[in-house]
């Protein structure tokens, strides 16, 4: 009879509606039906994502999507630029070297941003680096890396790409595809979307069609061509998953129907009165550069983050999450995307708590919650 | 896309599971398979009754077997006390006066509960009185009336019953109806059940019995004696609510499994948690008698009642229940029952602080919620 809570970054809480609709029966995805729903959510993504380039719909989750984009835009013995400063950065290097592409890794320290300068200076070292890759948000880390800057830079190579995954940051914050000119953004529907997994996308600019057009690695069912050719018919090259793409609709409907700013501030107000929390609490952010998804908490001395997941999943029914690789043990993380709001912040805030006070951690109860709630009051009016 | 809460004393938050049975394609209910459930059904709820005795099932909110206990107990020109200190008292007059029975109304100063002596002099005083009617729990004021020592009062009168209303009390604390020698219980499955509202239940002695057949009431959909011959085959006299009874299967069984001791100490501990926070942040509780069911709490002078609950709903989502008749705007309050659990309420007893301030009132943010956080703290081991 445990109430469940859902505070990881991914999966997330869903909206009634968006179960409710994912609910009805299904339909045939060669049917007109189907096509009308594909044309619906081609526009919401190209609203979602600021951008006129073709935004992908793939049925697999956000590494099928990273795997295509390297796959489909690179050719044999291709060097890519890498910003490895966490799993998923890592991740890059991983599907490169599954490929035979090289990769030039930046290693940032975990929980630290890129600096740009060092993305200009490889760049400006070997000409013959064909993309970057990089996260708009480290989910790992929660760190936020600079990617209009990123942008501005690799604008100038007219042979180089610029790959983001923004998995966890579409729809958190402000990634204007278009304006910072980035050639390929990847995301994912069990994040902002407020769907569950199952679902990627890729945003391709004009520029990153060049490079697919060249491509020579081998893929078959992340093949952009193919995907490009289906969806100018409001199809997909392979069976799509039906379900999640009729619960994208109503999702999309509903950000458009909110705007995307109001979508920013609601991350924003949350994001913004969880690290308050975290400070009154004698606890300190694993990150001087932190996204507006996740906030991430190191784990005082003594106290293993890891312990504090567990026991609030099995005492509580409360899913946060915790380190992974190298951060294992050192941190925890709270998610503010999915169907949440500032008073399941405050939740959760309370919940850590008592677990942090429950492993030994002298605390004073009520103090994070006390400066989130304080927070809140003052913007009260952010809806 | 806002989230909403339900803390309301009916209807309350249902389980996800509860809500996926009744989403169930529906059965016919004369088949061998309803009947099954029926029978499963009955057995769930002598347990939740603590009884032995018959419980009927009708298809109607709390007030249809309330009223079927009067017509089906009593007879034209018969005389009732009734406790009457709150809306559902005063319900239980309002339905003997229009069947024509007499109701001698012991009034009690709202928010007090009543003083047994005085059932005990009014039924010497007059011996044809025929049943003393009763709510366990009052829920317009919070207030516990002292059932048990009723009970022992009324079992001394053979020609007399106790009918209680336990509508928003049973499941919520411990109301042992063979025990206490209760003749009827009436409860309501939109409360401490966790269900949608739509049901109604009636325990019924062989005392009870007594009466019922010699009862002369004009009636006709609720009829216990049709009811009961109903029950015998695992039936009911009209159409039942077929998706309630599916869902009411799945609670109770769930009930039987965390066994009753646990249902309570959960109602009693966020309770006991809401009254620390209602005195940390300055205010008082309505009642020196209070529940475990609700929290009833007086507003602060100069903020209406009726504005915290509007604000709440309007701006946060979340609900919460004003006071009504004579206690409307003085109070508002806050209900346990229901598909909930300690970290909700902090989310809404932090809500209600913000609100609070909001509309005015001096309160040092996060008061309330410390006070709730280390009674939980210290309670850290009730599941």
């Amino acid at each position: 009879m445990q109430k469940k809570y859902l505070f990881a970054p991914g999966p997330v809480s869903i909206a009634p509606g968006t179960l409710l609709a994912m609910a009805q029966p299904i339909i045939h995805h060669r049917a007109p039906q189907f096509a009308a729903i594909l044309r619906e959510v081609e526009e919401g993504l190209k609203y979602l994502f600021q951008t006129k380039n073709d935004v992908l719909i793939l049925a697999s989750s956000g590494t099928g999507a990273m795997e295509g984009t390297v796959t489909n835009t690179l050719s044999k013995g291709d060097k890519a630029l890498v910003v490895r400063g966490g799993k998923f950065g890592e991740r890059w290097t991983e599907i490169c070297e599954a490929y035979g592409v090289t990769a030039v890794n930046i290693d940032v320290k975990w929980g630290e941003a890129v600096n740009p300068a060092l993305i200009r200076s490889a760049l400006e070292a070997d000409r013959s680096i064909k993309a970057v890759f990089i996260q708009a948000h480290e989910t790992s880390t929660g760190v936020k890396h600079p990617i209009k800057e990123v942008g501005e830079i690799v604008k100038a190579y007219p042979d180089t790409i610029l790959v983001v995954d923004a998995i966890s940051a579409l729809g958190v914050f402000d990634i204007p595809v278009d304006e910072w000119g980035l050639d390929i953004v990847v995301a994912g529907s069990q994040k902002a979307f407020c769907l569950p997994p199952g679902l990627a996308f890729a945003s391709i600019s004009p520029k990153a069609w060049q490079r697919v057009e060249k491509s020579n690695l081998p893929k078959y069912y992340f093949n952009f061509l193919k995907e490009r050719k289906s969806l100018k018919k409001d199809q997909t090259a392979y069976t799509p998953a039906v379900s999640l793409i009729v619960g994208l609709r109503e999702v999309l409907a509903g950000i458009k129907e909110e705007g995307l700013e109001k979508l920013f501030a609601h991350h924003r107000l949350l994001a913004e009165a969880a690290r308050k929390a975290v400070t009154a609490m004698g606890l300190k952010l694993y990150t001087a550069v932190p996204s507006e998804a996740v906030t991430v908490i190191q784990a005082p001395e003594d106290v293993d983050g890891q312990k504090v997941v567990k026991l609030l999943r099995e005492k509580y029914g409360i899913t946060i999450a915790g380190g992974q690789g190298k951060a294992k043990g050192k941190i925890f993380r709270i998610s503010h995307m999915g169907y949440t709001d500032r008073f399941e912040l405050i939740l959760v805030l309370s919940a850590v708590e008592i677990v942090l006070k429950e492993l030994g951690y002298h605390l004073e109860l009520g103090s994070g919650v006390k400066a989130a709630e304080e927070y809140l009051f003052q913007h009260r009016d952010v809806a």
